[in-house]
């Protein structure tokens, strides 16, 4: 019964604001598949939760990330 | 001091959108209350946070909840 | 299919040392009948992990509970 | 490479619904200088992910911090 | 820079207590692997953090799991 | 009422196995001095809980940090 959580920044995705629902689909099958082959957790009882945090909220190198990624463009 | 967090999925509720204010003070009121009576815990440093996840962003069985409501509606 | 996390502190209990296997037998079936009473989820797709925490971990008030607990006896 | 997650309620900042970009931009700053100095973490590999959370879904006492802030008003 | 988080029960793998350290860099590589490929994330900034439960703190059905593995037993 | 969560690996330190005891007293008063400079938070109901994880059960790079450590002695 694993559970799983993915945080990812909103960004990216078909509208650069993150992740469609279709991606999310493919997370959500690809994760649960992977617990399935290394570890035969059943599918039926394996929870994910994506969480999509805006850029502000996230930080790294002790900036945040819509920092970070104003000096790259 | 406990801390206790609680995901739900963006469902039910009086408008199908999830939780009413009044329900989620009644989650707040009874996990604090449980904590007391089972572990002695004082409230006043019991902390409850909610998270509300979008039906997309959840997934069991290897799909989302929004797939999955659809396919039983 | 809610999720739930209750983190607690390495204290109290039988053993001074934290819920004993039926406390935390106690929480569990608290907070599923919780979120199947206020939200009708169902007890099937209902998760709860309990964490603890040692007193060195977790601090408030600027301070950590071990030393908080030290001052206090 | 720390992983730190803070959670605080949509209140206070400059309009009263929470963190600015600014001092959002002070927190990850400043937990990411904190890291390097006390255990010499390298801020290149320092993750900061901030949660704001409304206050109908924090709970303390037993009640919503919604309640508890009309209350003091 | 995605962070993941999966949480697993200490049963299963080769000793019967959880994931051996070959499965877990299974599912590092395998979750980081999926978020290039759905997400185009790079490898470099993505973090996968694994927690092992014990049984008694893992509630399913209102039950622990350590309760349900000896009633399946 | 913030609530702060810190993950590190269980490396460096006096001992070489993560964080003294006397170390995260700092990060405890750290973080909370931080929170209550930058957002006005009260130390007495900010809550810091601080997660020392195992070399295997981290990843980065696809990789476990056990490997990359080994790697880079």
């Amino acid at each position: 019964m694993p559970y799983v959580n993915i945080k990812v920044t909103q960004e990216g995705g078909p509208n650069g604001i993150g992740p469609s629902p279709e991606e999310k689909a493919q997370l959500v099958a690809g994760v649960t598949d992977l617990l399935e082959k290394v570890l035969n957790k059943s599918p039926a009882t394996t929870f994910v939760v994506i969480d999509e945090v805006p850029l502000d909220n996230w930080g790294m190198r002790g900036q945040q990330v819509s920092h970070i990624r104003a000096a790259q463009s």
